[in-house]
């Protein structure tokens, strides 16, 4: 099996697994109480989100814990709509973010918010100069993802956070699930208020993920309650779930140390020798996009058809994101780019992890080919 | 040890441990995915979806899958206050409810609904003919826990229920966490629209819970964005954690047929044992109570001295709820018994499990007796 669908999930890693075995076992003190077996609980709570802190060049007061990235992203933009609904009621988002993002604004529009939704250029990125003539005086919250989760395209969170140091009163969310452990990003140098992470995503657990909330920055609670994590995310704590993620972090940052360049050969290596097929395109820009994505188009190939065809020959990729897959949507952030409706409903993703190889590309290369040969005929047919 | 804290955390049964590590580690897959491994993924989720469904006498249709109580509470109450806001801005509760119950009304009546919090009896029960006198025209939502965190006194769901029978335009949140496994509730026939339950409050793991939406009742969505559990949370799901409380459930169920005599043997020994010594008041009334939860004051001492004291010799207890305990708070629902400050002050709190015996309760007797004892001169220093 070659699982190059590691944008939609990851497998957890051996030790994280273990990792999260023994806390459960051994740790399943509520870390609220106010014994012994609360203690050990609160110190490995407080030891893991030290490490995260760490590991993300943030202080471990700006860290919180959730179930996972809908929830970061749900939990951020609505916080900031109910907090600072008295400064304004006007967000700016991308056209291309996911659905945790998109229909969260989407409700917030019918609660009686007015959200601008960016378009992309053909490398599906978001213009800088575009966000700023967007900004009002009443624009409370502006969120862009840093990696996009169809193509790949990393936007320019830097230079966005340069423009916003001139709205003091405008605060800035970036949806960081695909790019952690990828795409490095230092919040506080890219001025950046508000972050998500998803444990999924980097070989951690399904149902945890972390926030980043700049130190000082209020936010309504989504989920309140016992008064967990300062009073922001209430709820008896995933703490097996948590030291797990603080496991897959550590390695997931040494992964990238140690095989990121390994990572960006094998993907010039797909995307070099994908474009040599009759009928290939590629959706993933050249420049300004991550190491792990690469979506192309193959003219006349139901993406559907083929991600089944691929998966007989051993194959696993996905049409668009998972999320949408199921529903079989044309690719939004392709459509989003100008590519039109038949790149949109016929591309492919591939996700690389850490863990693919060279070997792994060709094999996967050849399987590609045959499969674009066996379905001819058939489309033809 | 004797860990008599069941009602903070339960410890996870080691099958249920072993049910995670085994999906967690061989169906990784995101079940949004189109390929096998999505496939594989969706239907252990439906499998664990129509398990459950069984086992709460509800339909698959009206279970769906949260990170715990906390955030199934939340998203009911915020849920309806959204959905059904053009119905009416009034919501109805208690007293005596858990803090994400509570503090979820707070947030409400700051953004413009009326709470009504009822009072309770001396035994900690609301009154039918309370709740009958506060309905209004505009009231969308009753929210009544079954069994409470603190006491155990467990509430008149069913004749609740029947009561509002009356006002259709009136839904019925019942928050069942603590009552899952230990007492039944028959969701249907008590007439109730919504519930919540936590798997980690029955030897499950901490991160997951469930939720039970009455067939074609709406909710508007806490986590928007992919559309996963048909629209109402989105985020991908936890499967290894959701197989494993469907597995915590079977098996607590299971508890329960066998072992429901001996813990109400074991509390009602415990209740009489400790009513015998002196300064020793039950703050759980007689009649109506679950068979897992004691509270009781010691006249004189400090609950948090009592309760390290205890500990001190391999008894583990609580004062109060896990959630307020860190606070030193007096207990809210002993206070809204109408017990007064000196014993909202010093209740310990007992809470089983099915696995406790009842030569832990003599021993656990023979501590609480010794530790008093111990401490005595202390507190007359
Ligand atoms: C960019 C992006 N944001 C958010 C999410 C949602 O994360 P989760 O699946 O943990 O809810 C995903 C993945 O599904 C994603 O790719
Ligand atoms: C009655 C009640 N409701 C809700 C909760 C919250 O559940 P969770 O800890 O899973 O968020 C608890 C326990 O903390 C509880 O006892």
């Amino acid at each position: 099996m070659i699982y190059f669908d590691n944008s939609a999930t990851t497998k957890p890693k051996k030790e994280v697994l273990d990792t999260f075995y023994k806390v459960a076992e051994n740790y399943f003190g509520n870390p609220s109480s106010v014994h012994h077996l609360g203690l050990q609980a609160e110190n490995l709570l407080s030891q893991a989100r030290n490490q995260i802190a760490t590991l993300l060049k943030t202080d471990e007061q700006e860290i919180i814990f959730t179930s996972g990235g809908t929830e970061g992203n749900n939990f951020i933009i609505k916080g900031v709509a109910e907090k600072y609904r008295n400064r304004g009621h006007h967000m700016i988002t991308t056209m291309i973010e996911h659905p945790s993002v998109l229909n969260t604004c989407i409700q917030l529009e019918n609660n009686g918010f007015d959200v601008t939704y960016l378009p992309v250029d053909e490398t599906g990125r978001v213009r800088v100069e575009d966000v700023k003539r967007a900004l009002r005086k009443d624009t409370i919250l502006v969120s862009i993802m840093h990696v996009n989760n169809e193509i790949g395209s990393v936007q320019p969170i830097a230079k966005i956070g340069e423009l916003l140091k001139n709205h003091p009163k405008t605060l800035f969310h970036v949806d960081h699930v695909q790019g952690v452990t990828k795409v490095p990003l230092d919040f506080h140098e890219s001025n950046v208020d508000f972050a998500s992470i998803s444990s999924h995503k980097f070989h951690g657990l399904k149902g945890t993920g972390a926030i980043y909330i700049r130190k000082g920055l209020k936010l309504a609670p989504l989920l309140a309650g016992g008064g967990q994590e300062r009073g922001f995310r209430s709820g008896t704590e995933n703490l097996a779930g948590i030291v797990a993620m603080a496991k897959a972090l550590r390695l997931g940052m040494l992964d990238y140390e140690a095989k990121i360049d390994t990572m960006m050969d094998v993907r010039d290596f797909l995307i070099n020798e994908l474009q040599l097929i009759e009928g290939v395109t590629m959706n993933t820009p050249k420049q300004n996009t991550s190491p792990h994505i690469i979506n192309f188009s193959v003219q006349g190939f139901k993406a559907e058809v083929l991600v089944h065809e691929l998966e007989q020959h051993g194959l696993y990729v996905s049409t668009t994101s998972a999320c949408s897959s199921r529903t079989n949507e044309p690719s939004r952030t392709i459509l989003a780019m100008g590519l039109g409706e038949e790149r949109a409903t016929t591309s492919i993703r591939i996700s690389l992890s850490f863990d693919n190889t060279m070997e792994e590309a060709k094999q996967a290369v050849a399987i590609i080919k045959q499969s674009i040969k066996n379905l001819k005929p058939v489309m033809r047919g």
